[in-house]
């Protein structure tokens, strides 16, 4: 099962995950003057998966920065997620999609097969059970796996999300909600196949979910630029395991403002990513 | 305002808007036979649109069933909707990304400008009000507008949406704060650029919305196929205007098991919308 790939790759090297939040605004400046933004974006992912590869437990390629260039953007996505696969690394699609199930299925196909396959995708539970449904197939073969939207970083999170129903804030009615819908998919440690996305800016949620749901991994993402530490992202952890931590702009552009920066930005991205972990790591025990 | 131009619309030509879901599950039999399949799907929209625009308010194209395609199929999805936009018809991006501010504007940016540039897109709020930040500078210009999902047309809308939180369910305090978020971009007839996706499939709610925010222009989709008729999605209107009903399946594949369907279905497809408005018309006074 690709969850306990990844439970593996989080005991052999580490709960760091890559944000492949390629854009114009991270990449050093000589790239600017290359053929074609996204000739330039594959370039500067190739070589940041090559430095870091072997420090990681996966990635997560957003596909928004991907799209806002367009059918080229795109392009660039498929190809850096075909790089990341033909090195053997796992690989999270950030598409956040959710429909009703008729068209969740093209979704499905569009990030399960073809141009931009990928080995788990984040999706947004608004619309009920539904946008799980069409996934129902991936998950019974076990290749493939979810992370759905519980509790997200970011500011307004809020405004949606904590609304009280009955004794309960609403995200953890959806915890319970996605737990029970990955009940049937569980991996050899315990761990299901649709699992969920819950903030590092939130350390009291994540211990809060971690307890009350064990069977769900966790993708954190919110680490670094978005302001969570490692002594925030611990709650998220058991024995070690159970959750990846998501970083983008704090390990792309680690390059700035460093000695020959813009020439040695793999370097710094793979010190930034040693660092990542060892603060991580040094909070779990 | 483009509002304002989606409410002239409606009132010229009805409130039909036609969903371009189209797949190589729509497409008649010899469009199989063509050399490809994101080709052929552009070539049978473009003769649905040269059928049907004369009739309709605008356009929904389902980003889904093109990014299934990968790379090729988004070429599609492009030139579909270079197409409407070359022949003046209104387009809506039935995309429903929603994301953290800075990956927000990522979306913005592909969905607002180049090659996926519509001019209105669905936005999906479970992530809070920073989903509606970066669409802000482009409702300022006041040449672009919203739809939020509120009440979602698929059997599994209630397991979040209809949670109670207070007395209310939460859709309600969804379109509560839509509203809100709309307040300042109001057209000529006080419809804000801000507008919202009820489903067919609930007139109960369709008509509670409509009483209780008048400014929330509706976007109205699960007619036909999915089940909503004429009468279901009367209560979306106030003074025949206000609201626009999408459907896709019933119009694309009307042809089907009709005298010579696989060649005249550009023909279905518009008597199809006819019989569409008709009934909608009819429940409208």
């Amino acid at each position: 099962m690709i969850i306990d790939r990844l439970f593996d790759a989080v005991a052999e090297r580490g709960p760091v995950c890559v944000g492949l939040d390629t854009s114009s605004e991270i990449l050093p400046e000589p790239f600017c003057a290359r053929s074609s933004l996204p000739e330039a974006i594959l370039t500067f992912n190739r070589e940041i998966i090559n430095a870091t590869q072997d420090l990681v437990a996966c990635y997560k390629v957003q596909v928004a920065h991907y799209e806002a260039l367009g059918v080229n953007g795109l392009s660039a996505y498929r190809d850096t997620i075909a790089e990341l696969r033909r090195q053997g690394a796992l690989v999270i699609g950030d598409v956040k999609r959710g429909d009703i199930a008729s068209t969740g299925a093209k979704y499905a196909q569009a990030h399960f097969s073809g141009d931009f396959e990928v080995d788990f995708v984040t999706v947004n539970p608004y619309m009920g059970s539904d946008v799980i449904t069409p996934y129902v197939p991936y998950l019974q073969k076990g290749d493939k796996g979810l992370f759905v939207l519980i509790k997200t970083s970011n500011p307004s999170a809020s405004d949606v999300q904590d609304l009280r129903s009955g004794d309960r804030p609403l995200y953890r009615h959806l915890a319970e909600q996605v737990a029970r819908w990955g009940e049937e998919y569980r991996g050899e440690h315990g761990y299901s196949l649709v699992g969920a996305v819950v903030g590092a800016t939130h350390p009291h949620e994540l211990a809060e979910i971690r307890a009350a749901y064990p069977s769900l991994f966790l993708l954190v993402p919110g680490y670094g630029a978005q302001g969570g530490g490692g002594r925030d992202v611990a709650p998220a952890f058991m024995d070690r395991n159970g959750a990846v931590v998501n970083a983008s702009r704090s390990i792309l552009a680690a390059y700035r403002g460093k000695p020959d920066g813009e020439k040695r930005y793999a370097e710094y991205a793979r010190e930034a990513v040693i660092r990542m972990q060892e603060e991580i790591l040094r909070w779990l025990n």
